[in-house]
């Protein structure tokens, strides 16, 4: 299972009241932080997240409401004790600027590894989970991101029952392996259940839509997806930011099959997203209007 | 009349209750902001403060706490549409972390002039308010500020009265200029009142004690000073973070024939900074625990 958390909500400005979008993946005692502006370890601290666990960060670009807050975050996960390295990753061509803005941290008691990432789509493993990046259509290279958790057949004990094998050769099974015991052979898909999906999260913001986005999050259990503007009539204003409408990232949800949309990153100017949920309800209905803190926990779809 | 606001009252990192430490010196339509840490945007928005007003920057040092919020600031106040130029001062050797900090920016509709600051005392002039520097001992460069603002006499109407002096020369006379009438010659010491003190207010954090402190900051009307920690146990802990104790800042109040002293930038674990108020108050009866957003209009002392 994996924890998702909405740190923030917020797009451009942090406000009294909401927080830059970022968002919390935790799996297996760890976890990776989706961008982080100014403000972030505050809500990080707010929510009683443990920052110490932060193995990787993942920063969709490098405009300020995105990254600011890194220096910050960066030194209070030192002062909290921690010595392992912390891996940055970041769209193409921004290394420079995230370097920049570093340099204020000085010394830092652990090792910070900035990774450039291709404009392509490319896939990396990080913490047990799989990582997709999703170029998109913003006014610098920007990426949205799709993690993944591939989950083992599930192990079938009735089965392993009925041909007597010792219970300390199941996890070998379990693990693909066969094993041999008093001459028999046993390989895994005899006491394995059906090859299962994914837990799969996306995560996109600052972009128009893109087919390239329908493709990667395809099936996700739940989609995080900007929603800057609420009222279609922000059509023009979305398209010369190159932002998205509630409709549009309802239009991405229902076309890429996605279980469930959480909006995210609204304009400060929306001050109340719940008004203009409708918008996205008529065209996907298990849309959410996402707030800071916010957070589920997301097991497999065959539980 | 100046206003003064405490913005914020941490030190090292923000809190989801307290802002980092910083101050706005409002005067005559126009703002000082002193430092501006991660939120200080959200701080000055949830004062309603008009960040569009602040002509000038005035940073104590280039530690993280007191300057990683100026990219997100200076991006809102473009955004709040300034075109005038806005200076930021920054002690000796600092100013090359600010310029990488603002990397981040990209285009500014206005001009950020970063002035670097001697590392001796230096006095200048913004906004009709002198200030002063005063060297401090932190672990880096590290400037307090005075700020004064010079007060005229008053004017005595009634002894311009007494003198026949008609109504339209009395701003001239009040404004330093000889005037003549009726061939009467009359000086400005002839219907102005006493010489009157400047308004003083006086900012220190991040220090030890010297001896400096106590001469700039002498007679000032609010002293503004870090207390990192409250209780005299924690001597040998602020000696080594070059900080300062409640008692210490109210030695210094004391010391310096100040009327008032409101305490900041308060270490993350002095949870309820009240606790300890005794410590300074025995040492300088009118000490103040400062808090986010506490405010206070200084007029002359002789109204």
């Amino acid at each position: 299972m994996i924890d998702v958390t909405l740190i923030g909500t917020g797009g451009m400005l942090p406000l009294p009241n909401r927080f830059l979008s970022s968002s919390l993946i935790e799996y297996s005692g760890k976890s990776i932080l989706i961008d982080c502006g100014e403000g972030t370890q505050v809500a990080l601290s707010k929510g009683r997240h443990h920052i110490i666990k932060i193995d990787l960060i993942l920063i969709t670009h490098s405009h300020a409401d995105h990254v600011t807050g890194l220096p910050g975050l960066l030194l209070s996960i030192g002062n909290a004790g921690r010595t392992e390295p912390i891996y940055i990753a970041v769209p193409k061509g921004q290394v420079k600027i995230i370097n920049s803005l570093l340099i204020v941290c000085g010394f830092l008691p652990f090792e910070v590894r900035i990774v450039e990432l291709p404009d392509k789509s490319y896939s990396f493993e990080k913490i047990g989970l799989n990582i997709t990046t999703i170029p998109l259509n913003h006014h610098i290279n920007c990426l949205g991101y799709s993690i993944e958790l591939n989950l083992k057949p599930r192990f079938l004990p009735e089965k392993a029952k009925k041909l007597n094998i010792p219970v300390k050769l199941w996890r070998l099974l379990h693990n693909g392996e066969s094993v041999e015991f008093e001459n028999n052979k046993v390989t895994p898909d005899m006491v394995l259940g059906e090859k299962r999906d994914p837990i799969k999260i996306s995560y996109v913001t600052d972009t128009r839509p893109t087919d390239k986005i329908n493709e990667i999050v395809k099936d996700s259990d739940l989609f995080i997806c900007e929603g800057m503007y609420g009222d279609d009539e922000n059509k023009e204003n979305a398209k010369s930011k190159k932002h998205m409408l509630f409709s549009e990232a309802a239009k991405i949800a229902k076309d890429s099959n996605v279980k469930e949309l959480w909006l995210t990153h609204y304009s400060p100017s929306l001050t109340n997203p719940g008004e203009y949920l409708n918008y996205a309800i008529k065209i996907f209905e298990n849309t959410v209007i996402g707030y800071d803190l916010m957070t589920k926990t997301i097991n497999s779809n065959d539980n």
